[in-house]
């Protein structure tokens, strides 16, 4: 039995994947990250996975620094051959990404449970931390805009996030079962994080399956919510436009509302810190820190800061 | 109505191409080519077609010159990955070979008849000659060897030819139905050739289909095969060792005792000119020339020695 503390982060892509990052540099902490599928789609015949790959991509230390997804040292061969066959290819994939995908869509047709197939290419990449799934079944957002609606990826990379988002829905989330080790994550955990994703997107098909909402209302453990704006702005992607154009307030007291009756505190930015009041009335704790992760140092701090939220207890190294 | 002289020829893979590429230079004819399926196989979940792809990478001005197979700026980042991974990969895949692979898969799986897959990339290519497939269902050459039955891959390139070939199956090929486009290119041919590829691996595969021998056998035009052995050695691959250890004359004469009763001659190098007689008294007609194809001059000679055969007639440009 470890005596490290169990941190278990709900997370989405990139701004996730970063503070998945942080929590998996600090020696003191147990790291579970539950991704998301929601956003999964087929291409070319081939399963990809973008949230779960690029939590994979970031911990496994393969990411493109610049970008903050897809994988360094990339090339794109293969999609330059789908091109010319007149393949549809707005979705950029790689060739080493395609690897990836050629693995997992050859182990899926297989029969393996695609929790079993990310625990397998995370210990392969030699990523420390657990990367669970919150479910083996097919959970996939669907976007509904004026044109009528669209897959999750056309919204985002095809048209990139530049029409207006009038409904979401996460098609087969109704039957979805969870994994059992992401109920058991949430259970054994010291600390639930849901990090500073989407909260439309990548944290409510994960919260939305049965059973996982009700696993984190049930542990004793503090639950965390870190704030994905900033002054009502995204870091990166279409949070804040997306919460906007559904009816939500595009700022953190519209996250605190998203989160209330789940998460027992938010974490929130300096910059926000007049909407502290707002927050506590809806039911969640404020906490301001210095949210932004710029860098490796950033995502540390950031990790840290949370952790030392906690009810001081032996937790050996942490500042 | 073409007034180009119509040229069917059957062809495995290399050597195949390279008098492929040889007819496809000449104005004068319009090239139609039935490849060979039966080294087919399935890997990392994508469907290969090995000798169909050389055809294609090589008409379509594709083919890595070095090696004589593959695709010219070839990278290998997905192979690496799909190696870290765990699979094998000993069938070395390039990633815009893989490009071509997942686009054949992706069709295959929407029930598309791989016929008309070819036809479409061979357009995509550029390539103006047909590429056939001798049929639509599944013929797969298994080699027996000391360890037992090996698919022709593992054979091939993860064995590299080295062991004793005591017996082939060409798995399928029992109720394998001939492509429609196949027996139409052999009705309308104005000259059919047998290329000099492997006549048991390459070549019987598209013979013991069904109909595909009777069709050569039903039509009025010359049927000339191209020895792939001079001097009793193929210029690559087992052809040689292969017929050894199946019991055949590993020579121009085991090559005639192979095609005779469906081609009506046998093209030989001047090297084994002494072995006309055996050829003639097997029923074949011997035709001596250079049959070496080192360069592109070499193709095109060893295509036009092979018009320069036929009666004489309306050919604009033969020399």
């Amino acid at each position: 039995m470890s005596d490290r503390l169990r941190v278990t982060l709900l997370a989405g892509g990139v701004g996730g994947a970063k503070l998945a990052e942080g929590f998996a540099a600090l020696k003191t902490v147990s790291l579970t990250v539950i991704g998301n599928v929601a956003d999964d789609d087929v291409f070319h015949g081939l399963w990809v996975s973008p949230d779960i790959d690029t939590m994979l991509y970031t911990l496994g230390g393969r990411i493109n620094r610049e970008q903050g997804w897809g994988v360094a040292d990339e090339g794109r061969r293969a999609l330059t051959v789908l091109q010319e066959l007149g393949a549809d290819t707005w979705m950029f994939l790689g060739d080493r990404d395609l690897g990836l995908h050629i693995y997992r869509t050859e182990r899926l047709q297989k029969g393996d449970r695609p929790s079993l197939i990310v625990r397998d290419i995370a210990e392969r990449f030699g990523i420390a931390a657990q990367i669970l799934l919150p479910t083996d079944d097919r959970v996939q957002t669907r976007v509904r805009t004026g044109d009528g609606w669209l897959a999750f990826q056309e919204y985002f990379v095809r048209e990139r996030c530049t029409p207006r988002v009038l409904e979401l829905r996460y098609q087969g989330i109704g039957s979805a079962k969870p994994s059992p080790e992401a109920i058991a994550a949430i259970a054994a955990a010291d600390l639930v994080v849901i990090a500073p994703s989407n909260p439309l997107v990548s944290i409510a098909p994960i919260l939305g399956i049965d059973g996982i909402t009700e696993a984190i209302c049930a542990t004793r453990a503090p639950v965390l919510a870190v704030s994905p704006l900033i002054a009502g702005q995204a870091i990166r992607g279409p949070a804040s436009a997306m919460m906007d154009t559904l009816g939500l307030q595009p700022d953190v007291k519209g996250v605190a509302g998203i989160y209330a009756g789940i998460a027992g505190s938010l974490m929130i930015d300096h910059q926000d810190a007049r909407h502290a009041d707002a927050i506590r009335t809806l039911g969640l704790a404020p906490v301001c820190s210095d949210i932004l992760m710029p860098d490796r140092a950033g995502k540390v701090r950031l990790a840290s800061a949370i952790l030392d939220l906690l009810p001081s207890q032996a937790e050996p190294g942490n500042p």
